[in-house]
Formats: structure tokens, C-alpha cells, sequence
């Protein structure tokens, strides 16, 4: 399959910028060629007309909880326990697989819709998010979320994390990716740590966690460890596996030193992060210390949607108040952190992130003729200061459109959106 | 002309929610009857279908400077006097009032397409934006921004903005209203603000102003004037005429206990306080003390875009963290900043500003069928956390329908995005 998508404006890589126009040709999965002022010869399987549109490498959502999309809007403006104690955990008792099947096919439909073509998922009945995955074409590193409040907990949790990594990791033609999740420092004790690091080494996977969400929760670590959560993951040797780390809002300087010298990836979910009043996570400093910042919107539960337009726009705007200085994170960063930087974070660096020949062809192309959208100075600002998601048109992964012209290819929505509204109904 | 709108779900106003289906019925310019399981008799001259869709009152964008469209994407991620002096003011002294009557057709494109129907403008050749709005058919107080940084300067600002009140005040049917605009504290001084306060009374018109944006902004005034700029207004009496100042980021406990006595409106205007990293409002303290905040976009230039769906959800979000309190400023709240504490701002409190038999037909249907508007438990959180503006389908103001199912009504979309593309490559 050879496709041209002609005469499009091009964002390769965030530090390129804008090339107002080329013709970028797709062979099989990967990208052949990005051409400017040449002919390029035929023949094509496909030729998508980019004129008056913007292509960009796909979005990387690094840290969701794909089928809470079941919980939007649930009980909303609450604080976090109260939350889940009191509205979502007792819910997430009736949860079966087919629930999370179709939530999380609702939550597909809302991320290819606005530009996500890879994400980071943790959660359970993680085989159906897995076959959903398969199903949508979008890629996927996916993790069972072990919680061990206690020993008896430990084997059965590890055992069903252990079995979805042996049976998932490569599947979907090797879109999809396993990781080990132990939840957080406060909810899984040194022995589920350990394990995990021997069986993410053994199996040659990543680790995805949280990581110093809220204050409370890092003081309580302190008090009772004498450490803060980041230093004692250190000293139990977890930063050995590649490591996957959402939130990062409450950082020591330590801390962000410690995270830079392992190679730990932080997801920013700012959205999240706001909603639960759980600060500003330190954004600049880390990027400055070497850390591999990424982007990610937390469930849609918590965060309300799975928009990364929103979270680049966010990302950018809250570094700028955070740091005082309105040159924090230009656009150009915050494209960064949802696009190459997230694919880093995946354990894709050297193959997706850019639009580049020989990278895997994931992309996604945004209409222009938009009144929220004119001048077009700089487009690269306009996508991060005035896109709203639903401008994508046409999204493609390994070069297989998941989304043209508007028309999903993969999925049915409107049987989702039917079966969601109706499934919805027991949740209430 | 008598409209009913068909089995819609409504938000009459933020404290009622959502009544489920309802038949809304406009008579002329006004909202005649919210029936809720009865028949509605007829006949109509239009029925618009609201079957899975959602009513609210029309979004209130209370500051903002329409045409700086024109500067959107120009230069961005730069400090805001640098910005000002190098890009945007010797941009503006080529300025024309075709370039200004072009960049707010394309503002008021933007805005009628996320859903406001009505906004507070300040700016320059304030006839030709006048002449924008009464086409469009949106609702508008507008004013002439005036500055005097030297003496010579105050009479012929002051004429102009004087002639603009006499000219355009209650033009458009009414739809127009006009203010006085000295630019701010620091900007103009004593005898401006004296002048302007007695043609504000006399010509019973408000003032709308800036107000405590940046630090700097404070501390110098205050090491000049040895009170705030709060302060200082009080004591020329300019609070004595009905006030709308845009910002308020830095204001001492007294200021905020100043506003709430004398009823001045405060436009949080979040998304461009962040970028240019003037801070967070204390919105909560200032609504707890009795001050009447609602919601703006400030100029695209600065801001970015026009969208009164996403300074909500900012709006909501940044009050939690601001507070540490995630239950700060719920859904419901933000809704209100966004609608009658918009309409009470612009001086249209017993008018606008919520869906009521008797008040004005200003209204925004949102449609409903997309995967981030699901499930419904909860349709105005949905809209608060979830919506991006583009979900906005039909927009209507005095009962006169100004989007139709997605289709411009009063205003030649294509012809206006074509212009302002050709116009802007002067500004480059």
C-alpha cells in the first residue's frame, strides 16, 4: 500500500515548524518521504488531498484509564476519596468485561476524534481493552493495575498481571505493548515492587505507575518511610525498568535529579492534576533537569474527556504561571511533550514521534478553514493556543487511516455510542 | 414569529440543572413558556428539533478586543511588553477600519460558533465593529479604548469616545450598547477618569475597564500613587457609575471588600492571565465577598482564541487549585460566570442570562451525540468538563436565529475567512 497525502502543510518535528506545503508519501507502515518542491512519481494506492490542512505526527496520550469513560460526569466536584469511595469503587464492583469493552470503545472513538494515536492504558478486564485496541488500529502500551492493600492480594494480582503480559505484549502486529502496573508506591509494598522488577526484566517490559499525585499522600510516605515515594522506588531498584510515571506534581528537587538520572518518563496530566486540586507539577524544572516529560489526560472519570489538544494547550498555558515567565514551554515544547516525547515514554522513541522516512506512519491531519484558526502566522501556535481537537479529519497508524475525512474507518460509532447510552443506564 | 424548540434538554439557569425534555416555546424577542410534559398548541412559524440535544442560555463573553483577532498566532510565548512594543503596536498603527470591520467578523465567526451571543469589546474604530455586530446580529457594549499617556491627548480621546456613546448606544434595536473605555489606572490619569465619569452619568452609560492585571502593574502604581489602583478609583468616585473591569488578578483583601461594596464587575479572563503569566483571580474570595465575576476571553492576539466553552472549564479548574479545594467552583457556578453573571456585567441583568418566560431569546443547542458528551448523568458537567465548543449547533439572540444546525445565518462565513486570509499577509 503506497499513499500520498498531497500538498499538505507539515509539522515533522515540533523544532522544524511549519513547512507550508509538501507532498508526504506513506509505504506500507512507516513514512517513505516528506517532498517539497519536487514532483513525486506515482503510482498510489491512495491519494488524500492535504490542501488548506496541517498533518501532524500522532498524539500520544501517556496516562489514561480508558474505560472510565464510563464515570464521565459522575458526581463530579467532589473530593478525590470521598469520589471514589463513595461513588466509583462501589461501581467498579459491577464492573464486567463487557462493560469495559464498550466504555473503552467509546473512549477509542473520543481520542481518534481528536488526534491520539498511541496511549498508555492502566485498568482492569485489560483483555477486553486489549481486543478493543486490536479492533480501533490505534497502538497501545496496556498494563492490569495491581493493588495488594494486602499479602493474600499479592499472588492472585500478580498472576493476572504476569498472564496479560505473557499473552498481550506484541499482539496486534505488535501495536500493542504490556507493562507491569503496581499502582502507586502507597498501595503496593516492597514485595509487590520487587517481584514486578524481576518479572518486567525477565519479560523485557515497562513498568507504568503513579507517582506523587497528592501532597497528603507524599507527606503520609515520608512520615511513615522517611523517604519521599521517589527515593524509595530508587533504593528498591525499580528505576532499572524502563519506567512509565504518572503525575509527578509533588517533587523534591531530589527528586527531579533522581528521575532524570534513571530515565524515569513523567506523564503530566494537567487537567487531572487541576480538577482534584492537586497542584501544578513542575514542568519546566524537569524538562531542565533532563527528565522525559510527557503528556496525559488521566480517566475521563477524574479529568472529564481524553482531549490531548486540550492538554498541550494546558501544559503550555500552566507552565507559563507556574514559572512566572510567559516564554515557559512555547508551543513548540508542549508539541513536543504530547507527540516524540510521549512515544519516548512508550517505549516507542525510535520508532514513532515524527514524521520522518523510515518512522511508522502514524499521523493525523487537521482542516484549517477555521475562523478560530485564521491568520495563519504560525500554525504551530494556532494547533496549541486555539485548536480544539474537533478539527482532526483524518488519522492514521502504522499508515492504516483509523479516522478519513471525518469518517471512522475501524469502528462503528453509533453502535457504541447506542450500546454506551444503554450499558450507561446501571450506573447511575 | 413564534419558535418552539422540540423535546430539548434545558439549562434554564446553573442552580435548576437540567430539566430532561422539555418544549420551548420564543414569542418575538422573548422566551414565552418551558413546558415539561404537556402539549405546546401552536401554530409556528419555525419547530427546531431538540431531540437529544441540549438548550443552555447564550455564553456572555464580557471582555475581549474583537478585531485583535487580526494578531492571532503573531509572535507568540513572549513577554507581554515585548510582544506589545516589537509585534502588535506598530502592527497597529497600520491599522484601517476595513482591517478592523474584517477581524471582527472573523471574531464574531469564532464566537457565534462556540456559543456567545453576546460580549464587551474595547478597542479602536469602534464604528466599524459596530457595524459588525449589527450585521451578525449578536448582542454587544462596546466601547472606544482610550489612552492619554500625555496631556494634549485627553480631549481628542475623549471626543471620540464620547461621539461613539451619542452615535451607537442602543443601536441595533438595542442590541448595542455603549460604554466609556479609559484603557486603565495606569494608563490614564485623574481628569480622564473625572471626565469620563461625569459623560458616563450623564449619557447613562457604564464604564468598562482593566483592572490589577500584572504584579508589576500593582506595585508600581502602588509606589506611585501609595494606594492600589482599587483604592484610587474609589476615591475619583468612578465606582459611583456601574463598572466592568477586566482581570483583577492581583487585589489586595480591601480591593476585593471595594468591588463587592460598590458592585464593580470583575471579567476573570483566565486562559490569557495564564499565558501571559499575570497569575490566577481569586475568583472564589471575590464571588465569597459578594463580587460579581464572570467570564472573558480577553483578544485573541493575546488569548489565543474566542471560546467561552473553554474559559469554563479553565475557570472551574483553576479555581480548585487555587483553592486546594476540588469541590471550588463546581459546574453549575462556572455555567453562571459564563451567563447571567455575564449579562448582569454587560448591564443586561433583568434581561439576559437565563431560559425564562419573559426574558430575552438569547440561546445556544448543543448536540449531544458525541463520544465525549457520554454517558448523561450529568449533561452540565459534561458541557463544563467535556464540551469544546464546537458542539455548538444552533445560536440564537432576540429570537432571531443566527446559527442554523451548523449553518452561518447572518453572516457570509467563506467570504470572511477568504478576506481576512488575504488581509493578514499585510501583517505577517
Amino acid at each position: 500500500m503506497r499513499v500520498l497525502i498531497r500538498g499538505v502543510a507539515v509539522i515533522p518535528k515540533p523544532e522544524v515548524g511549519v513547512i507550508p506545503k509538501a507532498d508526504v508519501v506513506i509505504e506500507g507502515r512507516r513514512y517513505a518521504a516528506v517532498v517539497v518542491g519536487e514532483e513525486v512519481s506515482g503510482p498510489f494506492d491512495k491519494i488524500v488531498e492535504g490542501e488548506g490542512k496541517l498533518l501532524i505526527p500522532g498524539l500520544v496520550n501517556a496516562h489514561t484509564h480508558l474505560a472510565m469513560t464510563l464515570f464521565r460526569g459522575l458526581a463530579q466536584d467532589r473530593p478525590l476519596m470521598d469520589w471514589l469511595e463513595k461513588e466509583v469503587w462501589p461501581r467498579e464492583k459491577k464492573l464486567t468485561g463487557e462493560i469495559v469493552r464498550w466504555f473503552s470503545l467509546l473512549g477509542l472513538v473520543e481520542m481518534i476524534r481528536c488526534g491520539t494515536t498511541a496511549f498508555a492504558d492502566m485498568y482492569f478486564f485489560m483483555e477486553e481493552v486489549g481486543e478493543a485496541v486490536e479492533k480501533a488500529g490505534v497502538r497501545a502500551l496496556l498494563s492490569y493495575g495491581i493493588i495488594a492493600p494486602t499479602p493474600e492480594r499479592i499472588e492472585p494480582e500478580l498472576k493476572k498481571a504476569e498472564s496479560f503480559v505473557r499473552e498481550w505484549d506484541g499482539e496486534a502486529e505488535g501495536r500493542i505493548r504490556a507493562a507491569f502496573s503496581p499502582h502507586a508506591p502507597y498501595t503496593c509494598g516492597p514485595e509487590v515492587w520487587k517481584r514486578t522488577v524481576s518479572l518486567a526484566k525477565e519479560l523485557r517490559v515497562p513498568i507504568h505507575t503513579h507517582l506523587s499525585e497528592t501532597k497528603e499522600e507524599v507527606e503520609r510516605f515520608r512520615a511513615k518511610e522517611g523517604r519521599s515515594p521517589v527515593e524509595w522506588l530508587e533504593e528498591l531498584g525499580v528505576f532499572g525498568v524502563h519506567t512509565l510515571a504518572a503525575h509527578g506534581v509533588h517533587l523534591s528537587e531530589k527528586d527531579i535529579e533522581i528521575l532524570a538520572a534513571h530515565n524515569v518518563h513523567v506523564a503530566h496530566c494537567p487537567t487531572s492534576n487541576l480538577k482534584l486540586a492537586c497542584g501544578i507539577a513542575p514542568v519546566v524544572e524537569m524538562l531542565r533537569t533532563g527528565v522525559n516529560v510527557c503528556l496525559g489526560t488521566d480517566g475521563a472519570g477524574s479529568a472529564g474527556d481524553l482531549n490531548m489538544v486540550e492538554e498541550m494547550r494546558l501544559a503550555a498555558l500552566l507552565a507559563k504561571v507556574k514559572t512566572g515567565d510567559p516564554q515557559a514551554l512555547p508551543a513548540a515544547e508542549a508539541l513536543g511533550l504530547a507527540t516524540w516525547r510521549g512515544a519516548a515514554a512508550l517505549g516507542w522513541g525510535k520508532e514513532l514521534g515524527t514524521i520522518e522516512p523510515g518512522r511508522r506512519a502514524d499521523g493525523v491531519i487537521i482542516r484549517l478553514d477555521r475562523a478560530h484558526l485564521l491568520p495563519n502566522y504560525d500554525l504551530l501556535a494556532n494547533l496549541v493556543y486555539a485548536a480544539q481537537g474537533s478539527e482532526v479529519e483524518t488519522v492514521f497508524v502504522d499508515g492504516h487511516f483509523l479516522l478519513l475525512e471525518g469518517e471512522m474507518q475501524t469502528l462503528d460509532e453509533e453502535e457504541i455510542l447506542g450500546r454506551c447510552r444503554e450499558l450507561a443506564k446501571k450506573f447511575k
